[in-house]
């Protein structure tokens, strides 16, 4: 197997006769490590413990397939039309009474439909970031969302969480020494529940002091909650925004609860955003697209949507269980690692003297992909850390992928004690996930 | 009707605490006077001249539907999954045959699938348009491309337009000008084909000289081309992509040639520029819809596309006859207009004295809507001119909307004869379009 040592296309991109044409926020776009080893990661006989794919196998295809071409047949003329930008009327009721399971008490025209919560996440940082603007954002944080404020030439100030998630006490601290430093805060960016990558969630006692250190510091909250109805113990948190309507922006999808392929997603807004991020999103794609948007308010209709979140929950709560149990039989010593509640993916921190991303090519020749720690991270940290996704693969696969990983490990450890460590090598900013890494 | 007579909503702007956290772009960010008045023009009383939608009424919603439940039915692990940021490759080789129509010879590699044309125009000002950086356009424009290019504080310097489209000398002086304003042109935008608002296309014995004009001062070259397909005449012109692949970027869509409800767009770009436009589309969506892609797909590889193409041509070319003939008919002297070829749109110049957008709301009240001709410069220009969109009324009300609007122009003069002319009012940069003006 020959794999690459150094990211692709560094010779292509000098030939590139557009280089001095780009914009200032494109040097900062690089493709993610997994990109570049992608087409040998994405062989079957790979075990991906990287991407953030969900698993479908559950979802009722026979009945949706009725419902869709009813849909066409019925409704043809307005499902292959352009809509308006903020979506269709119908559907934001249906994503009302979603985030109501949250406590969430919102009003249709307070929501957008976007292209995915993706979408939304960029809508927001285009109407409030300017270049040199700081957003602080958990370390470590969504990859995607890192993408996003690159995207904005936003400078990302990452705050510490431990097992209860975000530390409100780290939070002040992030907020005075942006203020010594002279910069201005935007925004916070969190994700309280299951986070992605750490698998954290923010401890219900320590919401409302988060969001008040941010109202007291005139600081707004977006709250990016895909995996919210995805607790493990059946508890679904009290979101964010159903404390404080009016300072944070609330970012939602379907693509975890029901079809990422859909790309459906929404922001929740205070009255006076919502139509800036309108505005936005008609300058980005005109409209979201109507068929999709009838389609999920179809399913929402006529479907057992609560049901088909309880399968997924259950088939995520067994692959999580057959991870950690992986891990606990076969990780050596000085490896450590979260157990989640609910969500995707295990945060492990591997024995020191290891670089997660220089392994990630030996791992991959052993059989095994995870996403390293540093594509986490905007600001370099993450070497000692990758993130195990346990959404997509069966059990089987998980419980052999983290043998695999664990004994990749090991021979690490070993190069490690007889050579000395591996040289890390760090690449500047935060990088574009592929889409198995999302 | 109480039709107001500023834009709604600056009492509630000046009440929104949000206010000074937004980005220095959001500022630009304005509603079309369209949609001001849109509670009103979309009264089915009126007649709406104003939209850019399709008409739709001639495709097989049958056999779509068909379709489209087998698509879910057979491929639905796949459809209702992330797809890649790039789009679906069977796709992009599909895409590859449409855009072989118009002389283009390319590689499926090198198209980017996005969520409408719109999304490709955002992504390839996102990577190349810093603050201030010009981009050169016809003057008029497509509203859609200035809220793009305002939403990344880019200059749209116009060009000027005849009858056989963007004057070359006019562009050699636009370049010359904006070369002595020590500033920086990042490409020239343009529309060849049945352009929008203005109806006209590029002579064929003009596109080699443009492209050598972009070529010699080293600027790129963006093509929208919405509707090349859409020729009345059953001609179809050479793409500019189609003689200089290295310099072009082309952007198409499936949203006048099928379902502009899907959402399906597409960027060709030269290959290092594809690499970027990719990175970028995955900090906007991650991914564009899978679904949507596969029912283009499956359309394309099932249905006579060709044959739908023709008769969308021939219900666009009775619907420009209705307009032409009523305009003939009915518009005072001192009005001029041009026939176009192919497309959705009438430029309309009406007589000294009257202002189109002052005038908008008085046309609503007499049932009619139009799309006043500054919403298409950058640069406050356009307060004579008008958009007559013809693309979705049928004959029969193109007819009566021309009736009408001619009747207001002539109430307009008289009012003009009897107190003087009207005071403009103009806004300051272009206006994001309501999918109705789309």
């Amino acid at each position: 197997m020959n794999l690459p040592g150094q990211p692709p296309k560094q010779g292509a991109r000098s030939l590139d006769p557009h280089l001095r044409r780009y914009a200032a926020r494109t040097a900062g776009m690089t493709a993610s490590e997994i990109r570049a080893l992608f087409a040998v990661a994405s062989r079957p006989e790979v075990v991906s413990l990287a991407g953030g794919m969900p698993h479908l196998a559950a979802l009722p295809l026979d009945s949706l397939a009725t419902e869709v071409a009813d849909v066409v047949a019925t409704d043809g003329l307005v499902a292959l039309q352009y809509g308006s930008a903020q979506g269709i009327p119908e559907l934001r009721e249906q994503i009302c009474e979603v985030m109501a399971l949250e406590g969430i008490n919102a009003h249709p025209d307070d929501v957008v439909v976007t292209v995915g919560s993706q979408m939304g996440l960029d809508m927001v940082t285009r109407i409030f970031c300017d270049p040199g603007d700081v957003v602080l954002a958990e370390g470590p944080s969504y990859v995607g969302a890192l993408g996003s404020f690159s995207a904005y030439q936003a400078n990302v100030v990452h705050v510490a969480m431990d097992a209860d998630g975000l530390v409100p006490q780290a939070l002040r601290e992030a907020i005075a020494a942006v203020a010594r430093a002279g910069q201005r805060v935007k925004f916070l960016y969190t994700i309280p529940n299951f986070h992605n990558p750490a698998g954290v969630t923010l401890a219900v006692e320590r919401r409302t002091e988060v969001l008040e250190i941010c109202r007291e510091n005139g600081i707004l909250v977006v709250e990016d909650n895909p995996y919210g109805l995805l607790g493990f113990d059946g508890v679904t948190y009290p979101a964010l925004r159903s404390t404080d309507p009016d300072n944070v922006v609330y970012l939602g999808s379907f693509s975890k609860t029901f079809a990422a392929g859909l790309r459906v997603g929404w922001v929740l807004a205070p009255h006076a955003v919502r139509e800036k991020l309108v505005l936005a999103a008609e300058s980005a794609t005109l409209c979201p697209p109507t068929f999709n948007q009838l389609v999920v308010s179809r399913y929402l209709s006529t479907h057992d949507w609560k049901g088909q979140i309880k399968t997924y929950r259950e088939a995520y709560r067994e692959r999580r269980d057959a991870a950690i149990e992986a891990l606990e039989q076969h990780m050596p010593l000085g490896s450590t690692w979260n157990k989640p509640n609910g969500g995707f993916y295990v945060w492990l921190t591997v024995p020191e003297g290891i670089d997660t991303k220089a392994m990630l090519p030996r791992a991959i020749t052993q059989r095994v992909a995870y996403a390293s720690g540093t594509g986490f991270y905007a600001d370099g940290l993450g070497s000692r850390q990758l993130r195990i996704s346990y959404c997509y693969p069966t059990p089987e696969r998980i419980r052999e992928g983290v043998r695999r990983l664990a004994n990749v490990i090991k021979d690490e450890l070993e190069l490690h004690e007889t050579f000395g460590p591996s040289t890390p090598r760090h690449l500047s900013g935060p990088q574009t996930p592929s889409p198995d890494t999302a």
